[in-house]
């Protein structure tokens, strides 16, 4: 639910917004419908406004549908019924988890009736010898993180809204988040899934096995897919184990080509243990001291980078980084850094870097972009764009995963401002086409970004695209407006 | 091709020992296709019976097809100009990289057109920073190991194949193999990628970024799908840092329990260094012996376990690999067994897990199965196999990748038996079956395992299989008797 819950009322409707979108050809809600589901999902049936508002608005608050009903099943059976019936009125469906994404895909544009994983939130199985989780869609990531944790294991995923986002929309958006430096992407962790088609046909595809060749691997349609080819009610995950031991260096950097040239020492010399390699702007730190109060553990920089370690021998992964962080120190290239091994410690300095979007949230409107660059251009768009919008923004900020080429660049304002939008958008996606970068990285294209689509993808890869939409959901009632361009 | 090619003559055809299987509905080859041809890749196309006869023969020696005409292209636009013609044709067309199958899925079954990767063999780019290799689709495995090796980094995946085996088959397949348990599949590996589908339209998804979440992740419905959807042209595969220390370990066991304690262990105690975890049992060492004049470096057991370790520093594995072994010598798990730091050793020793499918053809005929199961069942299949066949194999042999619970069970006999054969399948399939397990767990359906599917796939999801195939390939002339049952 957004932290501006209260203020819900006063974030403009999307179809206002966007007074150019017209509503898709889907039927209107009737009480004859509601009553279908009422008997289908006894109380479990939302259709009183005030219940509906933060389902309606998307954590940000830049977007906000005006759905009049909220089902929330339990199993993989109602889920199917939901969607049987739903197409065969034409209703559309937006398929809801955390309500955590950034770029309008979780909540309705227009009516759209919003199907909730919030219920179906039961562990299925865990097997500590292979490492394999099953579970509901609905399930907590955090919580599940913490259930695996029993056995050693630990989730193949980790990002800052894992206190709310449900895993199922983790496979759905495809997240990936700080630990895909180490682990890997959720197209190789996820070993199995089930979905369900718009016709209310069930997938199974519900393996828990490492290794299975046998034909299409078509659990990969619904991770990235965002809801649109068919909703994610189960799936079976690879755990890896757990590090027997964190550590956590934060360090103090004096220019970006420092951040890059520490980055390349620490995969050589870091190599199987680094866990993750974050970086931060000045102007990041500035946000969340400004707006949450957090301190600094090391004296200000113009850059700062955080590095994780976690391996089976704690001693070992202590020499290594003691060992990596004196060469960086004797050749110069830091200056001032702090390591912490102690769980709130590391905590602490984890929090300056994942409490960022809510540091910013604070400012006001927030303009969020999330882009792959190659690591030659990578900070350079930053300046850039600071350059472009000068005086207009309260903020341009630049942090993100550098070991994946991944940058969060966000842009802050009091409000809405249409000017300062104009010079944001397009110029930043003609800037990531022109170095072949991607658009969306890791927060998927949702509402907002579909339409920008070709500065990533090539016509032939959207024209394919288009046409498995319409195999497997030719009335398009699966979250409209969403993922696929308007042209 | 073949090791038994001076006798492939005495190969049966593939239409005659399985004479219910009727020849599609595809048009004959005309002089008039070969003229076509001929002026598209001038001096690259065969049609002599004796240079078609190792590809048109697979490397088991198993299957054997009558195709007249091998294509070499040499670029992307060749192929997506073939493939034009031969949709407007309705010829059918086989994709051919190594031909290394071992499921008859990489030669023409009737008279299909071989289409060759063998010249589209140029490295397009290596980024030495990212680890990312961009190739074209015939560049060999082990080709392209060496080269990125001299980056200091590693290929991900690894096979007893990779002296001929091509990446692009290497994709199609989804190929496994022995680092599987390290580095992952390649459906989180593989970056991007360019096909060409049925029609001739190239889908240009060669992305060399790490993180892209612009819409549906296409290049997945291509790995895996053994060039029935598409052919692979080129690849954009993340190359892990090259370990700077490799040692390998060779363990007798007294049962297959004490190999899994072993691998549970070496799990917990070797973490983040194990690369690989292999078993064998007696009657594969046997083998190799027999068949090769291998020798083993330990004593005679039941079975044999090999376990790779590489990391970022040498002394540090070195001291995780003694300790985990002293940890099993004085808990009595092992009593005999040799490390290898030295890569010659290494080499020998791998030499007799890679060189078991060679050992085994010298038998004769090889009835070749690859299955995952739940590592509580993994051996027993060995077992019961060995019990039912009783005299009329020659051998029954059992091994494999334990990490990933990835069994090849292999039974041989001097020639093609049906007696044998009637009593190995389906009752293996049924086996694997009954377990959750999955009747090919990394060498693909192709022809020989295609209507045993529904063994390890629901129907649902061959339903959208099927869908898929007729969206992609609506004449179903790529691949045509391969990966997707006759019903």
């Amino acid at each position: 639910m957004s932290v501006f819950s209260n203020k819900t009322k006063q974030i403009e409707l999307t179809r206002n917004r966007y007074p150019d979108l017209k509503k898709g050809p889907y039927a209107d809600l009737t009480g004859q419908d509601v009553d279908y589901f009422s008997n289908l999902l006894p109380g479990r049936v939302l259709t009183d406004a005030s219940d509906l508002e933060g389902s309606n608005t998307d954590w940000l608050g830049t977007c906000r549908g005006s759905s009049q009903l909220l089902l929330r099943p339990k199993t993989t059976d109602e889920v199917s019924k939901i969607l049987e019936y739903c197409n065969g009125r034409k209703l559309a469906v937006v398929p809801q988890g955390g309500n955590t994404g950034l770029v309008g895909g979780s909540v309705p544009v227009f009516d759209e009736i919003i199907i909730s994983t919030q219920l179906m939130n039961q562990i299925i199985s865990l097997d500590d010898i292979s490492g394999t989780l099953e579970c509901q869609a609905g399930c907590v990531l955090a919580a599940l993180d913490s259930y695996v944790s029993d056995s050693n294991l630990t989730m193949p995923l980790d990002l800052g809204a894992k206190g709310s986002c449900h895993i199922g929309g983790n496979l759905s958006t495809n997240a990936g988040g700080v630990r895909l430096l180490r682990y890997g992407s959720l197209h190789g962790s996820v070993l199995g899934l089930e979905a369900v088609l718009a016709s209310g046909e069930i997938i199974d595809c519900k393996s828990t096995l490492r290794k299975d060749n046998t034909g299409y691997d078509l659990k990969q349609l619904f991770i990235g897919s965002e809801g649109t080819l068919g909703i994610i009610t189960a799936v079976s995950i690879l755990c890896p184990q757990k590090p027997k031991s964190v550590s956590v260096a934060f360090l103090g950097c004096e220019s970006f080509e420092t951040v890059l040239s520490i980055f390349k020492q620490a995969k050589h010399s870091l190599g199987e243990i680094l866990l993750a390699f974050e970086f931060m702007d000045s102007a990041s730190m500035d946000t969340v001291r400004d707006n949450l109060n957090l301190t600094s553990p090391v004296s200000e920089f113009p850059f700062y980078v955080l590095i994780e370690t976690g391996g089976s021998d704690g001693k070992h992964d202590e020499e290594k980084l003691t060992a990596f962080l004196e060469n960086q120190m004797s050749s110069g290239l830091i200056s001032d850094g702090t390591v912490a091994t102690e769980s709130t410690k590391i905590a602490n300095i984890w929090g300056l870097r994942e409490r960022m979007a809510e540091g910013l949230m604070v400012d006001g409107y927030n303009y969020k972009y999330d882009v792959s660059l190659p690591l030659s251009k990578f900070y350079q768009l930053v300046d850039d764009m600071r350059d472009r919008v000068g005086g207009l923004a309260t903020r341009v900020v630049g942090y993100g995963h550098v070991g994946d080429g991944n940058l969060h660049l966000n842009v802050t304002s009091p409000q809405y401002d249409e000017e300062l939008m104009s010079l944001i958008e397009p110029f930043i996606y003609d800037w990531v086409s022109k170095y072949k970068g991607s658009i969306s990285a890791e927060h998927g294209l949702g509402f907002k970004k579909r339409n920008f689509i070709y500065h990533s993808k090539s016509k032939s890869a959207v024209d394919l695209m288009k046409r498995m939409k319409l195999l497997m959901d030719p009335n398009g009632i699966l979250n409209p407006y969403k993922l696929l361009p308007d042209n």
